[in-house]
C-alpha cells in the first residue's frame, strides 16, 4: 500500500435511526479503520450528535495533524428533520450530482465540517422517501458494471424498510419501500401469530421456502389472509412451533417479491431471469436470494462495501477528497 | 308477550378470548336479559370458568326453580384447547346438524350441563378455523331470506380476525380469515406508522375512503408497500396526523376486500353488485359498508341478533329447548 493510500483522507458516516457506522477512508477510498456504535439518531448520548461523533471518531481526529480539516461526510437519518441538520430531499430522478448539490453542512464542536448527504423523494400517489440507501446505491453503481447496462438496473436493499430502486443513466429513477422487516417484527411480537412460535437457533430453509411459495402462488386472498396460515398450519400439525417464524418470514418476503413483480409487470417485465443486485447484511441477503430463486431470479449477488464506496464517491464529487471528479 | 315466552328457557353464552356475553332466552328465543363480562378465556377470574359463569349467570340460575335444569349452550373459544372443555373442530362443508353432533358437554359446579358448540375447520394448503362465527352464521341464515338464494351466500364478520364465509344449502362451504383488525393494531402501536399519528375523536371518512381506494386500485406493489404511504403522505403534507389512522384502516380493509375479490374472481364473480350480509358491531360494519361501496357492493346490511339467534337455533336442533327441530 502506498503512503498516500494509508493516509486518512475522509471520515465517512452511515448514521441511521438505531446505529452509527463510521469509516476512516484513505486517499484511494479503502477503509483504514471502522467503528460501530449504537448511537443512532434515536439513541443519542446526553451530549447529542457532537458527543456521539466524538465518542466514535474522536481518536481518529486526535491522530490527525489538522483534525479540524479532515473532511467528514454523513448519510442517513442524520440528515432528517430529527437529525443533526436537515438536508432536504432531492427529487427523483436523482443523480449523484444532485445529491452533491443538496449537501448541507454542520459544524462540529471541534470546528470541523460535517457534510450531510440529502435523501431522495419520489412524489406521486404513493410518495416514497429514502435516506442513506441513495448513497449505498451510488456506491454499488460505481463497482458493478452489470448494473449499468442499457434498460436500467434493479437494486434491492432488504431491511426494516426494504427498498427496491430502478436505476438508469446513473440516476435513481423510481423506488419502492416495503415495510417487510418492521411488519414481521410487529406480527411476531404483537399478534397471536407469535404465541405459538418457539424460537429456533437455526434457519429452517424448507419452512422459509414454503412461505415464499405460498405468497408467490396466484389466486390467494392476499397477505392479511395468508399470514393466518402461520397459526393454522401449526394447529393442524403441518408446521412445528420452531418452523413458524421462518415460514412467516418467507411469507412476507414472498409478498414483497410478488408486489415487485406486479410493478415489473407494468413494463411487461418480471423477476424471471433478471439480473439484479442486493445491498445489506449477509444473512438477510441470503434469505432474499433464496426467495428470488423461487421467483426465477438467480443472478442477485450482494454488493460489498456499497456504503463506504458511496460515501467516498459523493465526497470525491463534492471535492472533499482526491482530485475533484465532475458529476455525470 | 305470552307467559311461556317470558319464561327463561336457555342460557346462551358467546364466550371468546377477551369477553363473555350471556343471554337469557325465552321459549321463543327472545332475549329476556343480557350480560357482558370481560372474563374472556384469557382473562378468567381466579376460580376459572366456573366462577366466571357464576358471576355472570348465577342470579339467573338462582331465580330458576330447578336451576341445574336450565340448559346452557356456549360457542366461541370456550370450546378451544384452552377452553372449558375442548369441542374438536367440525370440517367444512359444515351444516347445523354437524355442529349439533359435535357438541361436547361440561358439568358446572352447580350441577348443570354446559353444551359447547364446536368450531369449524377447513383443511387445505391454507387451513382455516373459526370458533363462534359458525354459530353467528347459522343465526343469520335463520333470519335472512336473501342469504338462502340459489348460488350461495356470502357473509362477512369484521373484527380482529375478520371472516368471510361462503354458505350454500344451509352449510358453511368454505371461508377465509383476514387478520385485518389485529394487523392494524400491531402496525399502529408497534411500527413507525404510529409515531406520526395523532388520535382523533371523529372518524375521517375522506381519509378512510382514500385508503380503501389506494388498496383497491390495480398495479400497486401490495400491502407491505402501500402502508408506508401512511407516513409519506404525512411527510409530504397530503395527510394530517389526525387522518393517518383512518387512512391506514381504510388501506387494510381495502386490501382485505381486494383479496376477497381475487377469491371471487376464481368463480368468475366479484363484489360488484353483489348481495351479502355483515355480522359485527355497528361502527365496524359501517366502515365495511363504506369500503364495500368503493368496490361496487351496495347491498351489505348488518344482521342483528345473529349471535343469540344462532345459539338458540343450535340449542333447538339439539333438543335443549322447545320442540326438537330436525336439522336439515
Amino acid at each position: 500500500m502506498s503512503a498516500s493510500a494509508s493516509t486518512p483522507a475522509l471520515i465517512a458516516l452511515d448514521w441511521g435511526t438505531t446505529s452509527l457506522r463510521a469509516y476512516l477512508l484513505g486517499e484511494d477510498g479503502a477503509a483504514l479503520d471502522t467503528r460501530a456504535s449504537p448511537a443512532g439518531i434515536m439513541k443519542l448520548p446526553a451530549g447529542g450528535f457532537d458527543q456521539a461523533f466524538e465518542e466514535t471518531c474522536g481518536d481518529w481526529l486526535d491522530a490527525h495533524p489538522l483534525s479540524a480539516q479532515l473532511p467528514v461526510i454523513a448519510a442517513g437519518m442524520v440528515g432528517s428533520a430529527q437529525g443533526w441538520v436537515e438536508a432536504p430531499y432531492v427529487e427523483t430522478p436523482a443523480g449523484a450530482a444532485a445529491l452533491v448539490a443538496g449537501i448541507v453542512t454542520v459544524k462540529t464542536a471541534r470546528g470541523g465540517i460535517v457534510h450531510v448527504v440529502p435523501g431522495v423523494l419520489e412524489k406521486g400517489v404513493l410518495p416514497n422517501v429514502m435516506r442513506g440507501e441513495e448513497t449505498q446505491i451510488f456506491g454499488a453503481l460505481a463497482s458493478e458494471s452489470a448494473l449499468n447496462e442499457a434498460g436500467g438496473a434493479l437494486i434491492g436493499l432488504p431491511g426494516t424498510h426494504a427498498k427496491w430502486a430502478f436505476v438508469g443513466n446513473d440516476r435513481i429513477e423510481r423506488f419502492y419501500t416495503f415495510m417487510t422487516g418492521e411488519t414481521f417484527g410487529a406480527l411476531r411480537d404483537h399478534t397471536i401469530l407469535g404465541r405459538t412460535m418457539h424460537p429456533s437457533a437455526t434457519h429452517d430453509e424448507p419452512a422459509f421456502v414454503r412461505g415464499v411459495d405460498t405468497a408467490r402462488d396466484a389466486g390467494h386472498p392476499g397477505l392479511l389472509a395468508t399470514i393466518f396460515s402461520t397459526r393454522t398450519l401449526g394447529l393442524t400439525g403441518q408446521l412445528s412451533a420452531e418452523q413458524q417464524s421462518d415460514y412467516l418470514s418467507g411469507l412476507l418476503i414472498g409478498h414483497e417479491l410478488r408486489g415487485l413483480n406486479e410493478v415489473l409487470a407494468r413494463d411487461q417485465s418480471s423477476l424471471v431471469g433478471r439480473t439484479l443486485r442486493l445491498i445489506g447484511n449477509d444473512a438477510l441477503c441470503d434469505r432474499y436470494r433464496a426467495a428470488l430463486a423461487r421467483f426465477g431470479c438467480d443472478d442477485a449477488a450482494t454488493v460489498a462495501h456499497a456504503t463506504e464506496r458511496g460515501l467516498y464517491r459523493i465526497a470525491a464529487l463534492a471535492g472533499l477528497v482526491g482530485a475533484p471528479v465532475r458529476a455525470a
